[in-house]
Parts: C-alpha cells; structure tokens; sequence
C-alpha cells in the first residue's frame, strides 16, 4: 500500500509531469514529421522508433498511476481521457482499421490534461456546456424540422443538397455559417421555386436569432458566476464597513 | 364540471405527458423516414397508417384539454400552438394545398410546448423579442430606403439582383450577411458603376452596426434583467447585515 | 412673436405629427412603386402628383417651423435633418444631378426623426459612436498601413485587386469582411508569393482582433451606462435601509 | 546630466511632439503617393526627398531622445518600438532586402505612439492578450492536431489543400473563418470521402466555440476590471452614507 502511494506521488509530481510535457511536444513534431512522405525517406527509421519509444513512456506512465490508484484512476475524466488516447495508438491499425493510424495523433492532446492552464482553460469551455444544453436540443429540434421540410420541397429537384434528410440537414447547416448560402444555393433553388426565401431567409433569421441566443446565454453565465463569487466578497466588505463604524 | 377537471388533471399529468413526448418523437423519426423513397417503397404500408395512428392520438389529446379548459384553452399562445400544428395536419393536402403535406412535421414542434426546458427557453427567446423591436423597425426602414436607391441606381444594369424592390431587398439581406458581396455583387457592379462603392460600403457598415446594437440590445436586457433581480437580493442581505449590527 | 408660438405649436402637436407619420409611410410606397415601369405606365399619372402634393405638405410643415422656431430651428440636429432630406428633392434633378433624384427616398428617412422611439433608437446607436471613435481612428491607420504595403508587394501582379492604394484598401476591406478572402484573393495571390499568408493571414487576426474590441466596447460602455444609473438608484436605496435602522 | 534633462524635457514637449505627429501624417500622404507610378513619374523629385528629410527629423528626435534617457530608452516598449520602425528605413533596402522598402510605410504607426489616445487604445487591446493567451494556445494545439489529421486522411487525394502540415493548417484557418468552406472545401473532399463531415463539422463546431469563449473571455476580463474599479467607487460611497447617518 505505501509503495503504491510512493509511485503514485512520485509519477504525479512536477520533474516527472515536466518530463513528460516534453515527451508529448517532441512527440507532437514527430507525427508532424512522418506526415512528410520526405522526411520519413530520410529520417523514418530514427522517427518511428522514437515515436514508439515515447509511447511506451506514456504505457509505463498510465499503468503506473492504474497501479497506484486502483480504480479510482478512472474516476477522473481527465485519467480516463488520457488512458483512451494512449490506447488508441496500441491498437494494431491494419486493414480496414488503417484509418485509425492517423488518430494517434490524439496523443498531443494530452498537452490538455497535463499543463495545468490548459486543463484550467479546457475545464471552463465545458462548464459552460450545460447552461447551453437546452437551447443546443432546441436548435437540434429545429435543423430536424427545416431539414425534412426542405427534403419534402427541394429534394426532388436538388437531390446533391436536399436529396435526403442528413443531405439538407448538411445543407442547412451550410447555410446557417452563411457560406455561400445565397449565390451558391438559395438563388439556383430560387430559379426553380421563386418563393424558395420564404423557407430560406426565416430560417436564416430564426438560426442566427438562435446561435446568438446560445451565445448570450454563455456570456451572461460567466458573468452571473463572477458576480455572485463578486457579490460575496462585496457583502463581506460591507460588513467590515458597517461594524467598523457602529 | 367535475369531470371536466378530473380530464384535464389526468391529460396534464406527467404521465400522459411524457406518453406524449414519446410519441411526438416517433413521430418525427417516422417523418423523417416518410422522405425517403426507398424506405417508403418498403415499410410505407406501416409508416403512414402509424403516422395517421399517432395524429389521432393528439388530436384526441388536444380534444379532451380542449374539453376540460374550454374557451379558457384558448388564452395560453402554447395551446393555440399545439392546436394549429396537429390541425394542419387535417387539412384534406391534395391539389393546390399538396404543399401543405409538408408541413405535417411542424407537428415536431410540439416538443417545443411539451417539453418544460425547451419551453422555458422557447419563452426566454421570444421576451428578447420587444427590446429590440424598434430597432428591427429601423433596420426594415434602411432597408427598404437603400432598396429602393439600389434599384434607381443598378436596377437598369443588374435586373436579376437590383430588377424590383423585392430584389434589391433580397440582394442586401445577402449583401448584409457578407455573402460573396464583394466577388459575387460588388466587383461586378463596380465595373460599371466605378462608385458602387459609395453606395456598398456604408451600407455594409450602416447594417452591421445597427445588427451588432440589436445584439448588444439583447445582451444588454439579458444582464439588466439578471441584475434587478441579483439587486433585490442583494438588498435583502444588506438589510440583514444592517439590522443584525445595530 | 404669439403667432408663432401658436404655430409652433401646432405643427408640433401630436394630431399633426401623426398625419405627418402617415404622409412618410405614404410615400415610402409610392417612392417604391415609381421605381417598377410597369406600375408607372398605368399609374404614373397618379403617383407622380401624389408624390409632389406630399413634398409639398412636408416644405410647409418644415416652412411653418422655420418660421415658428427662427434661427433656433437649426440647433436641433433632427431638424437640420429633415431640412437636408426635403431639401434634396427641391433640386432640379436634371443633367449630371440626375442620380439625385434616387435619393428623393431619403425622405423616407424621416421616420428617424418623427416617430418618437425610432428617434430613441437612433440616439443610443450615436451616442455609441463617440466612445469607440479612437479605435476606429486606429482601425483606419491600419487599414492605410496595410494596404500602402499591399500595393507596393501585389500591386504590380495583382493591378485589380491591389493597384492602387484605394483598390488595396477596398480589397483589405473585402477581406476583413471575410469574403472569399482564401479561395477568391489569397490563394491566387499565394500560387505567385508563396509567403503571401504572413501578410494576410496576421491581417485577418489584427483586423478582426481589433473589430472585436470596437465591438466590446460599445457592450462595456452601454453596461458601464446602466450600471452607473442603478448605482444611483442602489445609493438611494442603501441610504433609505440605513436610515430607517438608524 | 542638466542638458540632457533640458534637452528631454524640450523634445517630449507638447508642442514638438504635435510636430512630430503632423511630420507623420505628411509622411503617411508622402508614402501613399509614392505607390502610383504616375504621381512618382510627376513628383518623385519632390516626393522621395521630402520622405527623406522626414526620415531625419525622426532619427534626430529618437537620437535626442536617446541621449537625454540613456539606457533607459529602451525599457519603454513605446520606445524600442518607435526605434524600430525608423531602424528599419535604415536598412539599405536593395538586392534581397527590396522587399523591406515596403516597411518603410510601418513609420506611420508612429501615430500609435504619439497621439495619447491611441497610445491608449493600443494599450487597452494589448492588456487584453494575457487573459486570453491560454486559450489561444489551446486553440493551436487543436489547429495541430486537426492539421496532422488531415494531412494524414485527405493529404494524398487533395495535395493543393491538405498537402502538408502547412497547407492543411491554412486550409484550416480558412474553414474556421467559414470562407468557402463547404462549397469550395468540404463538398469536393466529401465527393471522395463522403465520410469528411465527421471531420470538418465537429471541427468548425469545436473551432468557432473555442473562438466564441476566446471572445468572451475579453468582455469579462474587461467589465471585470471595470466592476472592480466601480466596486471601490462605491464602497467608498457607502461608507461616506455610513458614516453620515451614524
């Protein structure tokens, strides 16, 4: 048991975590390097080993803290993240699994879990997910809605955009990011039914209305929780004030 | 008149509710499915006599509030909702009106009024609305004022984007959002009008301006109203901090 | 010296200004109407009077206020507007001024200055200009900065887009905006200087860095506003809960 | 000691530096001339010597200034960078250097340094960058990895796109800017990986979120510091109504 938390105190501690920020960099320009069909004529046989190498550190590093924590490791979502992007590299990626290569990769992003701002940083964008989970199901409701409309008006006539449902569901929200939504699509669809803005500027308006609305719902959260944390040192304050002169 | 309460209780109950819910999401799956012809071709004999199924469920869900409430049924925006999306659905789709099939999947909609969250945020989206509404009124009066240049000057040249009102309204709404103004419409004119510019320009920065103020409009409510209320308790607290030190 | 009082008044009261309200809506549609040939074909006979005997009721309403006010009817920047949009449609609009008479529409503008909450509206939007004024003094000097250097780099490859110091600062514009600034300008560029990018892509995070601050600042200065006005209000009602434990 | 004092104190004068700032703005004027071929073949003879002797009017006030501040010049970032920008019209710009004859336009940033204003516009914006500074390294490794991914998946069949790190981190940079991206991008790579979406959606979704809070970030950071300057107003305030009614 002592030993456990010996290995577990030694392999968290910061010489070590600093050890391996600089394994995930070095780590991060080699898949960059054997990106380069060039490079790795050259250089391959010194870069792929040394990508090996490295992950193996990783191995060594995770079953470390597995064997110190037991399964409480897997409680923290961080263990549990940087457990998955080791194991990805691990699986054997031949075949119809070859694409799974590129994903090792994914391992730079332990940077994330690691460097303590980051992880600060990482962790304030997901709390800010909740506060807008409902209006994100609300949007979902309605990109389903438009979508069958439009593949129920326009997909027999332009199948490549609204031919089916995931076809308009791209398509729309193709156009919600405004990308090329009136010269490439609403005017060629309006060729055919020039009453096709109907459909499209509401869904326009109605969308962005919506992202915006998503958008102010973070702000507003962030600020909401700064004030509150404000308000109490505020009160705090005012209590010294108030005792001070009565 | 009792009964009358014991249905309404009964059909506003959870249960029902959630019964509701779940249907109304089959029901969208099954619309969904209804847009492709394959799918049609193999399990249409099911989908559309489950589609009917299940509209008749709402139309009797709707039928019995309708029952219970009377008029007073009426008076809640979120049930005349309900009863235009289920009784668009009655309308005999066929001739002139075949377009109106189309809408059956508004009836998805009904997740909106059903579902507490979504209707919460549904509600807090539209009270955004008449804080901005004069402005919005002023975006339609510039609009229709540099409509109605954009034609006198362009509209001889350029029928197809500055032809009529309607068009040069159009064709600033896109030009407003900065789709492929400048490639798709602008360069263009400017190559016979070489001050088209004079005429764009300050157009594309007199409607992003008035957009970011109605943005900021909302925002600005938003934390105004959050604030109010964080006062209110705010003065609570105080009272409290005051009268318990003198 | 009472005449005029009396007058003045009168032209003010809100019985006069709201049949002004209705002459401006009038007119707004039949300024859209003239611009359609076919319209003016079969009721230009109509609409043409119309307008004139409208422009007439305005040069009278704005005459009995020059008269009633004096030389103080000009200390009024509403008034010195609506001077400025009747003003141009008494000019004969023939020979080289003939693109004036597109800007009779203006007058239409007068909704601004008549109807009392788009006046409101206007307002704020001003008042927000003066607070952002040296960001967009910076904005410029940048934009002038850059598209000096553009010129001199692209301008003897790229003579439409960069040929001339006005036609970088349209294109810098353009691509501010974020139209086609990749697959329309920067690519071609790039395919001639490969390192094009280190020009254009720090102007894009300068330009929209610098945009977005202009935009914080308007949000901050409206809150700062607001918050200053509930201060007040909070002061006041601090001081009322103090005295009354006091 | 004393003169170099005098000779600091003259040179920072209100009254020379409104020189300094006129000198400037013709030089601003001067540079843009310079750039039309037409108005050099005319005034060159007037125009580069004019560029010149302003050009010494700056070296001999940065050199005063240097000799009444000694090594001390240089610990104002102010400075260095006012050093800089005429350093560099220095350079003998000719062979392989040519293209720094182009930076000699960077001389006009001077204003940013000398109009207090928008010394402190620049200032503001500057202070904003430490708060968001983790965020933007989040957002490059994400920028990384998404690029090796690509590069790794797509790089093959698209080499003009994602044909290296490089090409695909600009490729990425212009879809999260959303120019193009679907019609110019996505849809030809999802012709030949219909499966690309997985891709590119989830990364505009991750990309333009990670943006958004970038942004954010800035408003809170600022209407943070704004509150807790107001905080210390009013509590100031407070006790002052405190200690009236006490």
């Amino acid at each position: 048991m002592q030993s456990r938390q010996r290995i577990g105190e030694w392999i968290e501690s910061d010489r070590i975590q600093r050890v391996i920020i600089a394994l995930i960099l070095i780590n991060a320009i080699v898949l960059g390097l054997e990106t380069s069909p060039a490079v790795m004529a050259q250089w391959g046989s010194w870069l792929v080993p040394l990508d090996r190498l490295i992950l193996a550190v990783f191995v060594v590093e995770i079953g470390l803290k597995l064997y110190a924590r037991g399964p409480a490791f897997f409680r923290s979502g961080w263990n549990v993240f940087d457990f998955l992007v080791v194991a990805i590299a691990l699986i054997p990626a031949s075949g119809p699994l070859a694409v799974l290569r590129v994903l090792r990769v994914l391992r730079v992003l332990r940077l994330m879990s690691t460097v303590p701002q980051l992880r600060f940083v990482v962790e304030a964008l997901l709390r800010a997910i909740p506060g807008i989970a409902w209006i994100a199901v609300l949007m979902l409701i309605l990109f389903y809605v438009f979508s069958v409309v439009a593949t129920g008006l326009f997909g027999a006539r332009f199948p490549e955009w609204f031919g089916s449902v995931w076809a308009s569901m791209y398509t729309l929200f193709q156009i919600m990011t405004l990308e090329s939504w009136s010269m490439g699509i609403v005017r060629p669809v309006m060729a055919e039914f020039p009453y096709a803005w109907l459909f499209f500027v509401p869904f326009i308006l109605v969308a962005t209305f919506t992202m915006l609305n998503l958008f102010i719902g973070i702000i507003v959260n962030t600020m909401q929780a700064l004030h509150e944390a404000g308000q109490e040192r505020e009160l705090a304050e005012l209590e010294r004030v108030v005792q001070r002169d009565t």
